[in-house]
């Protein structure tokens, strides 16, 4: 895809457990995101609170073959966590720090349309998977455009009344890559390490910069493994589809990491 | 006010946990809200859905001289069932039905900013009180003009990152006389009656219209009494400060409702 030189920037942040789990570190995070120039879309995940929940109802978490299913009484766990407790809660803070946040499931003007997971040799229950079509951009660029900053949680719907728990790490992927249509669109996943460590044991060994042609051989080399294959992949997957470059690294350097200039950085 | 001729018009619908505890009734209204033509806005309260959650949970109601009070474990129940469960599949059911309903609390893109209540005789604990400055109606408008239906839950914030419990009734009100300023505003309170009554026993006794010099007269005679009191009084301040008229009645007759040509209708 090419860009024009006036297309406007738009930062996607995703956070998960390790940054909502902890009001330190939120309250630290949304300050340093409030502060970031330009146009803001943040996605956030669960954390333990849903898992709390569920155990205070005496719903269990249900795992088929080490995966866990949403059943719907997870599912209605998670739509009060996520889109109620959690998501609502950390509107009122970014406005109180002066973002004008609007905290959006993928219902919420279809912004995000899921489709059920078929049921093959196991029936993940009410998980939704994207594809190329299920963001509604044109939904989200009118939000960015009225001076909103979209904060979006892992529920989407099928369109046909149906509400599922969709990963967030592929809700920020697909939003960026639809965004970047109508953005110089930039991703940044926040998780609990500096960034792709050449050592695993070492915290400071963080890779500054991986080329999608490098992956192929970090992955044989073995500076990428485990669950790190998968996360990259889909980096470099949105980078293929339109997004800008992919950041990856810790929230409490958080402009920094945005900026490239700490954790690791994948481009083109 | 004065209103120009070429005033777009608004509905803006409260409804309460008789159309949101039973399924088809929600389903019906849901399907005629989607039918009505023009802007307009949902306005929603509890049901028994929170207070069976607290049960679950083992929270009970707090009563304080027989006025409930909202404590932290209570407004985190009402910001999971009010924000979370009910308002989100609430909006995949209006999708689902072709309305494109975006689900907010007074905290997303600070729509409604309250006041915590003041501790007088009695502390309310975290419930917000609205002022003629609450209201944001230029945000609304912005996601009117994008085509969008807001659909707005009992939650409110006050700017500084706390989340209040706030009267739906309230909010349908204040939200009315904001939007009057932008929008020719009708608004619409469905209740389990069909109207106000000249006889509390016969329901089909409906008076069909009251204009505002006739409530006092109304009230001597007896007409109006107990909790239709303070409803007719909102109603008829949410006229003075610029609403066209308010409707209140059934939800299962809402088209003829919202035209006036079913239920009580008040007016100037």
């Amino acid at each position: 895809m090419t860009k024009t030189q006036n297309m406007k920037q738009l930062t996607i942040i995703k956070i998960g457990g390790n940054v909502i789990d902890n009001s330190a570190n939120l309250h630290q995070f949304l300050l340093d995101f409030t502060a970031l120039p330009g146009d803001k879309i943040l996605v956030h995940g669960g954390g333990k609170i849903a898992t709390e929940l569920g155990e205070s109802l005496g719903v269990e978490a249900k795992m088929v073959e080490g995966r866990r299913i949403t059943d719907i009484e997870t599912l209605r766990i998670v739509t009060m966590v996520y889109a109620g407790l959690i998501n609502k809660n950390m509107v009122a803070q970014l406005q109180a720090k002066g973002s004008n946040a609007i905290g959006l499931t993928g219902a919420d003007g279809n912004i995000i349309k899921a489709k059920k997971r078929p049921v093959k040799a196991i029936d993940y229950g009410f998980v939704g998977d994207l594809d190329e079509n299920s963001v509604s951009s044109k939904t989200l660029d009118s939000l960015l455009k009225a001076g909103l900053v979209p904060v979006l949680c892992a529920i989407t719907h099928d369109g046909e009344t149906q509400l599922l728990n969709t990963n967030a790490d592929t809700i920020a992927s697909s939003v960026a890559v639809a965004m970047s249509a109508l953005y110089e669109t930039r991703l940044v996943y926040c998780f609990e390490k500096k960034g792709v460590l050449k050592d695993v044991n070492d915290d400071d060994s963080v890779v500054r910069e991986i080329k999608a042609d490098e992956f192929e051989g970090l992955k044989t080399d073995g500076t990428v493994q485990g669950g790190m294959i998968p996360k990259l992949h889909n980096a470099f997957e949105a980078i293929k589809k339109g997004v800008s470059a992919v950041y990856i690294g810790k929230a409490d350097e958080l402009a920094e990491l945005a900026e490239g200039t700490f954790g690791t950085k994948m481009l083109k």
